[in-house]
Formats: C-alpha cells, sequence, structure tokens
C-alpha cells in the first residue's frame, strides 16, 4: 500500500487557560473526526491515512493538521474546512492558501 | 521553515502481554529519544523534525517510524539503528532495507 496523502493531527491537550493553548484544546479531536468520517464518505481507506500526534509546535494556531508527502501545514482547521481540504487539496493537488501556515 | 525530514515515532502502549503488542512496549520511548538526540548531536533541528504519535496500525511490527515526504515506513527500530537511518537514510538519501516494512 502506498498512501496519496498521510494527514498528521496534533492532538495535545493543555488545560483550559493555559497560557500556550494547544490543539486539544482548540477542538482537535472534532477535526480529526471529521477527517476519518470524509476519508470513510469517500471511501479513501486504501489512498489516504490520518494519525494523531503528540505536539508538533505551533500551539497558538491551532488545531495544527500537516499534509505528506506535500510537506503542507495548516492552521485554525475546523470540522467544516475538512471537506475543502479533501476537495482542493488532496483531490485536485492544490493547497487551502487561507488556512495554510507553512 | 521547510522540513528535510519528518520522522513519525508511534508511541502507543499497550498494557504488558497485549496480544497486540504496541510500539512503546517495544521500547518506542527509547527510539524517540535517539532520534531527537541525534537531531541535536548534529545540529540539524532546522532540517530534521521527529514528533510522537498514536497507533499507526503496524503494532506487532513496532516500534513503527515513518519518515516523510519520502513516505518509508520502518519497523522494528531499535536506538541503535538510529544513527544508521540518519547516515544512510537522512543524508545520504537510501532508504535502510533491512529495517523497510513499506
Amino acid at each position: 500500500m502506498k498512501l496519496k496523502h498521510h494527514l498528521f493531527v496534533c492532538m495535545n491537550q493543555r488545560p483550559p487557560g493555559h497560557p500556550r493553548g494547544s490543539c486539544g484544546g482548540a477542538g482537535a479531536g472534532s477535526v480529526y473526526e471529521a477527517i476519518a468520517g470524509e476519508i470513510e464518505k469517500r471511501g479513501l481507506f486504501e489512498q489516504i491515512m490520518v494519525t494523531g500526534t503528540f505536539c508538533m509546535g505551533p500551539c497558538d494556531k491551532g488545531p495544527t493538521v500537516v499534509v505528506y508527502p506535500d510537506g503542507v501545514w495548516y492552521g485554525g482547521v475546523k470540522p467544516k474546512d475538512v471537506a475543502e481540504i479533501f476537495d482542493t487539496h488532496l483531490v485536485s493537488g492544490e493547497p487551502v492558501k487561507r488556512l495554510r501556515i507553512m
């Protein structure tokens, strides 16, 4: 199996009110669920994989989602953005500019 | 910052004796430390990043380490393998065949 895309979602959780914030605290769990749901809905299990991670760094811009092999980093991702990431980026090959942090 | 390589180490931990095993139970913590140490020793903070993850699937072949953007999956990685992964793969561009699972 050679994946077309592997998405990594930071799931790091800090306590509410923590000055650094956290992806988990900003809703990463729902983003993970939305990505997993989209993979299922589109039948892309062989092509697209999603994995939760520990801290990847840009905590103040979370939830962070990194797409490989593209090396595209998204920040502030919400569940409602996930279909657009699939349509525009994963299917059509054009990263979603407004969400890109790197 | 554009990373040259991003390594993902599965840190999933199941109880000792669990029939599926786990990367954490097979020593993934030490592998993560060895990779982080090698990045520090070689001064590669701007080029190589390591991130711990939740389960990536091949639990019976753990510890699992995935290298992007290459899309190379390693299994059964031990701390003593880490310098070779750096020398052979990350520096010279040739994946380490004997550790490769995908």
